[in-house]
């Protein structure tokens, strides 16, 4: 019989920032029972997935194995960390663990793709735990930058695994509770197996700082604000936006908040009893009535995203407000690498209309939910794990964690996805690389990474797209002349003809001279249309487009 | 007869960092003289402006009133100032003044595009100076982060402007001209009838370091390195190369560089006259054959660029060298926003390969070529404008220092692209806005940014493309069935079909339905198909595809 083995494998943020998906398996070896940690998906860009939705692992791994899965845990309820759970469900259609907060969003996720939301179970705080096969885990509370994040404690037959989720080292958090030195220590009173530990702030070099410390500067902001005041943060960050509230009613302003996400999760925390001194607020529909400096908005998207609040004010209006010379907008919140230029374009569309903005450059105005690298350290030094698994974050990050990891002689080990790490012997290896990858919602499809789809969409942005008809007669000969329609492709410079003038001309020169082998093989009639209409392309406005060839046959009768 | 007037007209980099192009003109209102400062080009991005080359500012309102345009005038080889002297220059046929550096790199451009490139004429540094009208402008060294960037000292009947270019103040720059407090003094002496100056870093709060408190950082860094060294910088900061180098050879490595860019840059120095004493390079070929502890290799692809130098090393190869753990790698360099993505992308391949990235996060390895906030401020007490007006800077940049401005008690205005500004008057302000915008090099042709054309392309990257042939016979029946070529659109999920074949079915079940009036009407027709290629679209993958139809009718006979 094969020996059991403790595993660890990495199906997404390991290597990257997002989409997070984590596996554990314990038992013999290749027949290992397993958990899923988190089921969270990335954003798409134009550089490398124009027009895809979402961006998810790719858990076809674990949909091969399915009747070796126990369960899914999910550690708190950011879309890097849930957000994939309704798409895959249908695939890992399993019980699914989480704290009442965390599990009333992925209710939601599981309802909007049309999933049963009862496979998701509530679990109290640690020291409560649920057990999952050979796996026992509970629910440890952290501080993040949304309510009820937790690292899990998962013991197994080989020692105790603390997988730390998203979180920081917060003594007064706000919202949650407050970081206890005692309690992590308790967890690893008996040893620590291993530490399975994010790994996003890893460059920064000073201990962050508490959510706490925001509350004073952005009081004093909003009291000196004379016209409206705007302020945005991410949706879910609920301690954030009692912050703001809270300026704003100590400024004397009636609060309104506006935009989807937003009020979900605030409406949310409230039903789930972890926001229960939210300031009262007023309709959206009454905010363009009310007197500007009576006035504090909170809106969505402080990334620049192109149909949240922030980017509708930058346009002119949302819900009747339009902001003007005199008003204050406060982005009490980071950029996000990849998203500069859209908040950039919003800046100074503010700019533009005499708006005063405040961003985040000082440090007053924004704390991060990640711990930096001293308060990893910490953590590091009350637990005094065995082994340090770097998670969450590029490989950079990861290569990082390690590094200080080993300068303390913890056993540690570079895992990017697919990398499964046995955890069962005297340091972390990889025992083995496993397929994983990328699945993207594109539109309402599911579809691979590689799949080709999104390829062609790029080469069509950079090339434009010629689509070639012609009609060949009986006697296989054309008939009339050869259609081309150019898409997204300029005309050449000083030519009285159009692109698809002169490449009709140039195709049917080349068919004239072509033999009957190409006229009756649409095979060959293709090659030659595409090579002409790819030549022409370069030769004429130094573009080598994407071409569809439509021959349409006439048959004899 | 209509009185004279000073105008200032910025059509490209006010409102944006790059694609740098302003007008002065002095006469009657209306029927000014006019002169050009810098033609450059800005960068394109996947997001607004995918399979475009370059970006250039729209002088469309030049090219109508040419025949009153007296001159262009470079300040500096960046390419965001003289990038587009060849392509524009078929239209501005125009003398070109310029240093001998500069005026090198502006040649050329001109040959790059089959132009005469003796056009350009080189000029003296101040108090030499070029008449042009009724402008006499001369060329007053600054410090920036190329040889021989200068601001421009331009007299007109209305007073003495001062045009800055991008500078810094550094009084120990490397190469070039230390910053010298009073020959700025001595330009404005007689007093200063504005400043028009460079906003780029009006938010960096500290003053701007110098060029030379990098040499000792870069010597220690390269000198404590063991194996491999490859140092990145922009191309064109020959100071930076010579520092990176002299550290190297100090450190007892040869230098090799690789780069067209790069190679460029240095031999123009040279060849100037400007840099003289650049350690002794190696050729490339040699580099794969010597020890790694004895080499330092300069490359280009600061910024991530796909096809440079960086971008190839982390592909894996690069003329024979081939990075591995225990190399270093610096960046020398910071990443302009926008490009984080691609600059990370090739930091995490190089961790991957144990390589060890160095950047500039602590601010040792890189200064920036731009003036900060107090540099601005030292500049505007030396010179004690009577107006000031801010340039090459987005909004908020223009604001800001604008803003610095009205607290010394300096007359200023914002003068984004388009805004001409009247600087005979009590106080600078805007009398017209003129129609400025964007061309872009797409391909091999010029195009105007709003043509549609690259709207198409981002279309297409978004929602896909679908082209639709249909032969009609002559009694206005189709012949055979509906032809659907789809490209970059999934197939529905779950279907027996494809998309295409399900929007045949779907087309042909609407043209069955169609009166005689639509299958007589190419536009009903063509209208008819569209909305069902888009409604099936929706339907089946939740996508409405970019369409082309192309009906083949057989005429009689």
């Amino acid at each position: 019989m094969a020996r059991d083995r403790l595993i660890y494998l990495p199906l997404g943020g390991a290597g990257e920032i997002g989409m997070n998906c984590y596996v554990y398996g314990y038992g013999p070896e290749g027949n290992e029972r397993l958990i899923v940690v988190d089921t969270g998906v990335t954003f798409p860009d134009m550089d490398s997935s124009p027009g895809v939705n979402l961006i998810m692992a790719d858990v076809g791994w674990l949909i091969e194995r399915i009747d070796r899965v126990e369960a899914i845990f999910i550690t708190h309820a950011h879309e890097d960390h849930v957000g994939a759970l309704g798409l895959l469900h249908g695939q890992l259609d399993l019980p699914v663990h989480a704290r009442p907060f965390t599990a009333a969003i992925a209710r939601l996720k599981l309802e909007e793709q049309g999933r049963n939301p009862d496979v998701v179970h509530e679990v109290a705080a640690w020291p409560a735990s649920v057990q999952a096969g050979p796996f026992r885990v509970g629910f440890m509370p952290v501080a993040h930058s949304i309510p009820e994040s937790s690292a899990l404690v998962i013991d197994t037959p080989a020692g105790r695994i603390v997988h730390t989720g998203d979180f920081k080292l917060d003594t007064d958090p706000v919202v949650g509770e407050p970081f206890d030195p005692d309690s992590w220590k308790d967890v690893a009173r008996n040893g620590l197996l291993a530490l399975v530990c994010d790994s996003t702030n890893v460059f920064s070099p000073t201990p962050g700082r508490s959510e706490s410390t925001l509350a004073g500067p952005i009081a004093d902001l909003v009291r000196g604000a004379s016209g409206l005041v705007v302020a945005t943060t991410f949706a879910s960050n609920v301690a954030r936006l009692k912050t703001l509230a809270q300026a704003g009613v100590d400024a004397g302003r009636s609060i309104v908040v506006m935009g989807r996400a937003m009020k979900r999760m605030i409406a949310v925390a409230q039903a789930t009893g972890i926001l229960t001194d939210f300031p009262p607020t007023v309709a959206q529909e009454d905010a363009p009535r009310m007197p500007r400096d009576n006035l504090m908005i909170l809106v969505t998207g402080s990334q620049g995203e192109r149909r949240a609040g922030s980017a509708q004010l930058a346009n002119g209006k949302y819900n009747g407000i339009t902001l003007r010379e005199g008003d204050m907008f406060l982005f009490s919140s980071k950029t996000i690498p990849g998203n500069e230029v859209s908040v950039n374009r919003i800046v100074n569309a503010f700019s533009e209309m005499g708006v005063e903005v405040v961003d985040d450059c000082d440090g007053l105005y924004h704390v991060s939910g990640h711990a930096n690298r001293p308060d990893l350290e910490t953590l590091h030094d009350l637990l005094r794990p065995r082994f340090l698994v770097p998670m969450h974050g590029e490989h950079r990050h990861l290569r990082e964690h390690a590094r200080i990891a080993a300068d303390k002689g913890i056993s540690s080990v570079i895992a990017p996805n697919g990398a499964m790490v046995e955890l069962t012997g005297n340091a972390p290896r990889v025992v083995e690389h496993v397929e994983s990858g990328r699945r993207y919602l594109d539109g309402n499809v599911l579809i691979g990474a590689l799949d080709g789809i999104v390829r062609d969409r790029i080469r069509m942005a950079l090339n434009g797209h010629v689509a070639v008809s012609m009609v060949i007669d009986e006697d296989d000969e054309p008939l009339g002349g050869v259609w081309v329609e150019t898409h997204g492709l300029p005309d050449p410079a000083g030519r009285e003809h159009s692109l698809a003038e002169l490449m009709e001309e140039g195709i049917e020169y080349q068919l004239q001279r072509a033999g009957d082998h190409v006229m009756t093989s649409d095979d060959a009639l293709e090659e030659l249309i595409t090579r002409a209409v790819r030549k022409i392309g370069q030769e004429l406005v130094g573009k080598r487009p994407e071409c569809r060839v439509m021959i349409n046959r006439l048959v004899g009768g």
